[in-house]
C-alpha cells in the first residue's frame, strides 16, 4: 500500500515476476478493496491477503509499531516470522518498516541494530554501502558488525568468496577519522573478514572495495548526494543538447549512446534496499519507484531467499565468534 | 611548494593573475632557488620570499606547527598575519595549513573553530557547503557558526542579501537525524539567519540552500561523494561514445555539446577552499590543481579581500551577539 505511486505499480511488478518466475508465488498485502480489481486479470501465482490499515509515509515508527497491528507492512513481516513468506517488500515509510521488522522479527544473535544497504553503480559492477539510513549513530562495535554482515550478504549475492570491506572515512591514512572510525578499524583489523581499510567518498563509485561501511547518517547523505549529483549531470546534458539547434540535431545522432549511458545509471537498476542483520528478509523499495524499479527491489529479495541469506548470515556470525 | 604538480602550476597561475589584475601583488613563498628562475620573465607584480621548509603532505599538522617554523606555508601565513598580505593561497597538507592558520591568525570573537567552505555546481548556480573537514565531529553550538560565517562569506560572494541556509540531515521532518542536527536546527530557527530548515544529500545539487551546513566528516564524504559521482558518469559517457565505430562518429558530431557540458563540470572552475572563521583569509587549493584551477583559487581570494570578508564577519556576528 506504501509508495507515491499506489498499487497499481506493485500488481504490475508482481506480475511481471510472476511471468519470468514460475515458481514463485506473490502475496499482496493490503485493502482488499483497492488490490483485488487490480489481480482479476492474474494467474494463480499473485494472491491477495487483506489488512485493514495502512501506514502513512509521515507517520512515526513507534507508533506504526504500537498502534498499527493491522497494516499491511506489520500484517507482511508477520507472514516472514510464521514461515508463511520467505520475504517482505515493501516501499513504505522507512522507518516504520525497520521498526516493525526488528519488533516482528528482531535481530541475528550478536547482531545489536539491523542496517539498510543500498547497491550503488561504480566503474567495475556494483557497490554496496551501509548502513544508509537505520542508524543514524553508531558505535565502533555497531561498525563491526555491519561489516559482518555486509560481506557475508555480499558474498552471497555477487557470489565473491571475500568481499573487499572498506570503512568510508576522511582520509585514507591511519590517522584520520574520529575516535569511533578508528576503532572500528582496529576491529576489522583483526577480524577474519577482509579489510582493505579507510575509503573516501570518492573511492564508492571507483569500487575500492566492494562493501562500504559508515554510520546511516553519513551513509544516507552519500548515497542521496550521488542520486542528487546523477540527476544533475543527467540535467546538463540536456541542456546541453538542447542549447541550439545545432546541439539538437546532434543529440538526435547521438542518441544510442546516450541511451547506453542512461541505461548504466539508471536508478530503476538498483533499486531494493536489504534491511540486513534482521532474522528474515525484508527489502526496501524507493517511494518513487515505478513497475520495472520495484521488479528489481522484488528479485533482490529472490537472490537472498535463494541463498537463504539470514541462515547464512548466522552461520558466519557462529563461525567468527567461536 | 605544495600540491602534486609543484611550484611551476602555482607560478603560471600567478602569471595568469597579474596579466588580468594589474594592480595585484603576488609574493611567491618557497624555496628561493626553485622559485626565482620560474619568476624570471615575470614583471613587478610577481616576487618571491624565500622560506627554507616544506611541511609534507603527510606531515602532521601539530608537527607542521610545532616544528615547522619556517615552512612556506607559515611564513605564507604569518604575512596575512602582519598585513604584508592580504590573503594566503595554497595547494599544501590541508590539516596542517588549517592547523598553521589558527595558530597564527586566531578565529574571529565568536567561534570557536574555522572551517572549510567549498564552492560546488548546482542547478541554479554555484552552492557552497561547510566544513567539508576542518571538524570532523561538531556541536549543535559549532553548526550555528558555521552557518554564521556561510552566510556573511555568501552574501559577499553571491551577492545575496540573505542567503539561504539549509542544515544537512537524513530526511526534512522535524524529528529526523540525531541530537546535534536538531539541537542546531533549533538555534538556527531562532536566529536572525534565513533558514530554511532541514536538506538532504539530494538537495546539494537542487539547490535547495545557498548554504548549506554539517560537520567536517559529513561535509567531507559529500564533497567527495560528488567528485566520485561526476567522474563515474564522465566514465561511463566516454564508454558509451567508444563503444562502437558508430558511437565514436556519433561523439564527434556531439563534440560541441559534449563541451558545453564538460566546461559546466569543470571542478577547476570549483577550486578554491575558503578557511572561514579566522582572522585572516585563507584559501586551500586542491593538491592536483593545474594553472587554471589555482588561478580560480587565487581569484576566489581576491573576492574576499575587495570584500574585506573577516571585517564582514566580525561586524555581522557582533550584531547578532548584540
Amino acid at each position: 500500500m506504501g509508495g507515491d505511486r499506489g498499487a497499481a505499480v506493485v500488481v504490475a511488478a508482481c506480475k511481471r515476476i510472476a511471468a519470468r518466475y514460475p515458481r514463485v508465488k506473490l502475496i499482496l498485502v493490503g485493502q482488499q478493496r483497492a488490490l483485488e480489481p487490480l489481480v482479476a486479470d492474474a494467474g494463480e501465482q499473485l494472491s491477495v491477503l487483506h489488512a485493514s490499515e495502512v501506514v502513512a509515509m509521515d507517520e512515526s515508527p513507534a507508533d506504526a509499531v504500537r498502534r498499527k497491528k493491522d497494516s499491511s507492512m506489520r500484517v507482511a513481516i508477520n507472514l516472514v516470522k510464521s514461515g508463511d513468506a520467505a520475504a517482505c517488500v515493501s516501499s513504505g515509510n522507512t522507518g516504520a518498516l525497520m521498526a516493525t521488522a526488528k519488533f516482528v522479527l528482531k535481530t541475528l544473535p550478536g547482531i545489536d541494530r539491523p542496517a539498510i544497504m543500498a547497491e550503488l553503480p561504480s566503474t567495475q559492477g556494483r557497490v554496496y554501502l551501509l548502513d544508509v539510513g537505520a542508524n543514524s549513530r553508531c558505535d565502533a562495535q555497531q561498525l563491526f558488525q555491519f561489516a559482518v554482515v555486509g560481506s557475508a550478504v555480499v558474498a552471497n549475492l555477487q557470489d565473491i568468496a571475500a568481499p573487499r570491506i572498506g570503512l568510508l572515512n576522511i582520509g585514507s591514512e591511519a590517522e584520520k577519522g574520529n575516535d569511533v572510525t578508528r576503532e572500528a578499524s582496529a576491529l576489522l583489523t583483526q577480524s577474519g573478514l577482509n579489510y582493505v581499510g579507510f575509503v573516501e567518498g570518492n573511492d564508492i563509485a571507483r569500487h575500492a572495495a566492494d562493501v562500504i561501511v559508515t554510520d546511516g547518517f553519513t551513509g544516507n547523505v552519500a548515497l542521496k548526494t550521488m542520486e542528487g549529483t546523477a540527476s544533475l549531470i543527467a540535467g546538463f546534458l540536456r541542456q546541453s543538447f538542447r542549447h541550439s539547434f545545432a546541439a539538437t540535431l546532434q543529440a538526435l545522432i547521438a542518441r544510442p549512446s546516450l541511451r547506453r549511458l542512461q541505461r548504466q545509471l539508471d536508478p530503476r537498476a538498483y533499486n531494493g534496499a536489504s534491511f540486513v542483520g534482521l532474522n528474515g528478509i525484508v527489502v526496501k523499495s524507493h517511494g518513487s519507484a515505478d513497475d520495472v524499479a520495484f521488479e528489481h527491489a522484488i528479485e533482490t529479495a529472490l537472490f537472498e531467499i535463494q541463498d537463504n541469506l539470514p541462515a547464512q548470515i548466522h552461520r558466519w556470525l557462529k563461525s567468527e565468534a567461536a
